[in-house]
């Protein structure tokens, strides 16, 4: 009788190609969640962290940043799509399509858009469309993710392989959608912090950010239920202690977010991530450790039809006590460098 | 001349029947309170979360979390209730009466209801009545309360003995107050995670509520200075460090907050605490703990005049390092488990 | 290439007199930052806490806590003014001139007034009028700050010595500006938590604020990132851990806002900082340390054309693991106590 109300979410095999999952807690965003988003990331981008130099320059109000707003989303997909993943794959095709504000309301659905039992059939592969939308039903956040889930019983028979085509990068025609028609006149360089934009970057261009901050127990803890994400991995000790490391993993989204933040020391004006191509985390975290991170411009595209920013495809790299001076990615024979935590491919935006 | 400035506290020969406490520090709640409670303890209740959700259903607002109410008032009392107590040993006929929104500012007036001296002379206990009022002078929450508080002075005269005849119960006449008239129609259980309203729930029905959440000293730190509560055992460890644990006490309420979020697994709908008939903090916690928690279906009401929701009677049971699969509650020889935090006796509702 | 987009701040021979530093990072100031405040510190002013209580007495919304303010400025300037600070050396003609309210943005700038090499050629200090400003441009915050800044170079040129001549303490007649003219008759000292006004103290009266508050590697570096200063000392314990204390050092900051919060007990209607004569952090915090405080009464002043609010200056003292019974503050010989960690000389106001 209980257990059928405790939600121990999906296995492997209770997912199907076409299943709708509509996530629970819908989530009004305040000025309450950008507080502590600072206190956790100490992110400094002029557009999300002054409400007048947001409207001087278009927007309605301060923007939440980016990242929340994919963390917030994120963490509703959780007690359906991840609860019993071992690790999160990838993401592709993931977009920012329009600014969220403070007093907006999130709730999240996910397609599932592709299955694929791995050979030792105790696990798959499961890939989902997840959309965000505001309380007028908008979408403000649309991306494909595939995870590695636990199938319940290994003996119970699964469908064939669907494996979903998803683009290697999102073009450039698609990006820049979550910003207003900028006035760039209005944007104050010196408040924001440097003098270089869009023209100011070359591709092969990498930047080392330098510095570097300590993660505790008790700031990621509070980031990842900020999230509402109760991924069972990053809270109980107790569990834990048993467990692969013995210890809590960081959700890898607090590692995004903080070298992101790290980031704005050579990346000033680079003030909203437009979409993800893709990413790895490639290492797990634990408290105690220090994140650093490095850039490296990928790749400049026009935007059409956009004279006011440009974009940059970047490739965010962070890695774990250890500064990024000669830009740490591969170890010897090739394999990742065994300090890096995370190798991300995204696309942003600054002013032309 | 400047001792007489301090405030030390009421000590038990200090109280007096019928003595009314006007608690120092009105306090204006806001979505940056609501924001920081999240992130203490991963509430996911949907009326709580979304200011949408809220509005659809029939609140003005997404109310404030009922426990958040409840730490904010009880904060106000502990320099003139509880400075000096030993121990907080109950409560009784607790209610919420009107919802609290972003923006209320509270305040709180306790009456010295019950004094009876212990035998040993050194202690006494204290009942009093707390009404916690917001900016209109509207009751929001009331509830007695006992706590055993110190002598000053052993040998200081005091009246005789007068205990209090208070409630085993609230009555379900009393409940739900602080729940608007629902459109139970426009709540979407998909969005609020739970298919079960109030007749899929059965008398003596127990759910574990299988998660748990480890604490760090920081954080209860940060929750009880949020609540401006003042206790001193909380924070202080160059004190308690040759105090009776070694170390710094977890406020009560921490525990009762983190179990009630654990609950949502199990009562997504059950988004409101109407009344507590009682509670008992079993054992302390000290930071390193992990909380884990399970509920049981102590009792079933309808609301007279309520079509739209229902109340259950629940005990909440917290423990610590143990999970909930077994619903520890007594151990050998009848005596409480010792991994039990709380026990809880408190109606809930939830549509019908 | 890249290094040239990294902000590896000024050098002491950087800086020319007369040179205007506008800061990076707006930020709007909103109930957010006031709830982590909270939740950070403890404070508990009537005035800052409640909007019902500001604006029964003439505020337009409760104010934002005067230190907050600062904290916010103050991190602002670290980028260009202290990243490569070896010592913060002090304070003065440091006044707030207008309230902050919720939603207001701050931003800073700076002017060097002040230059003068030290006689190793290795450092040299640095004073800096800052000046925190609104969206409408109005200053809200005034002060001269001075550091001793390494140099890049032991032997580049520098200017003569220029040592502005700075006032040793802010007159009576500039206090008050940010305290509209209060109905007085409306404070409720009851829900202030103090009988005691101006007339109630006496200079040469000390107060020991009895409780104390142990601070955490988490909520200082909360904090910090939550005022955006980015000082790299910090935050960074993979460098730390090679550094001068083998650890992280806490923001001197931290100390004065867990001090002030402690004076509440004792200081309770003395709402609002006005001016700050002078100050020194004696020594460092480290996590794990407890904070204690004590004040003394300094002097009192009527403010010229004010009958509403008189003003006390106060000197605030904070120490590290030691009870503040006795006051300390001098050691053997006449050095400062070692458990001293803040000295800092106020100016106060609360009602009269």
């Amino acid at each position: 009788m209980s257990k059928s109300k405790i939600n121990v979410g999906n296995f492997f095999e209770d997912f199907r190609i076409g299943q709708i999952l509509r996530h629970a807690a819908p989530r009004t965003v305040t000025v309450g969640e950008v507080a502590l988003y600072t206190a956790l990331y100490l992110p400094r981008f002029a557009v999300q962290s002054s409400k007048a130099f947001a409207q001087a320059i278009g927007y309605q109000e301060a923007p939440i940043d980016d990242m929340l707003v994919f963390h917030l989303v994120l963490g509703k997909t959780v007690p359906d799509v991840s609860l019993n993943a071992l690790a999160n794959l990838g993401y592709a095709d993931f977009k920012f399509l329009i600014p969220v504000y403070p007093g907006d309301t999130l709730d999240a659905v996910s397609e599932v858009i592709g299955l694929k039992e791995n050979s030792n059939r105790e696990t798959g592969v499961v890939y989902v469309r997840t959309t965000g939308k505001n309380q007028r039903g908008e979408t403000v956040l649309s991306y494909a993710r595939w995870v590695m889930v636990k199938k319940r019983d290994k003996d119970a028979p699964v469908g064939p392989a669907i494996v979903p085509d998803l683009p290697k990068a999102v073009p450039p025609s698609e990006l820049g959608q979550a910003v207003p028609k900028l006035n760039v006149a209005a944007y104050d360089k010196a408040l924001a912090g440097s003098p270089f934009f869009w023209g100011d970057y070359e591709v092969g261009e990498k930047i080392d950010h330098i510095d570097g901050m300590t993660v505790e127990e008790a700031e990621h803890m509070l980031a990842t239920r900020l999230y509402q994400n109760n991924s069972k991995v990053h809270f109980n000790q107790y569990y834990e202690s048993q467990g692969r490391f013995g210890k809590r993993i960081i959700y890898g989204g607090h590692v995004i977010s903080m070298a992101r933040a790290l980031s704005f020391n050579g990346l000033e004006n680079v003030f909203h991530i437009s979409a993800v191509n893709g990413g790895k985390h490639v290492n797990p975290l634990f408290a105690g450790g220090t994140i650093f991170a490095w850039t490296e411009v990928l790749d400049k595209a026009e935007i059409p039809g956009r004279t006011d920013i440009g974009a940059l495809r970047l490739r965010l790299v962070a890695t774990k006590d250890k500064p990024c001076a000669e830009f740490p990615l591969t170890g010897p024979g090739g394999k990742p460098d065994s300090a890096v935590l995370l190798d991300l491919d995204y696309w942003a935006v600054l002013p032309r």
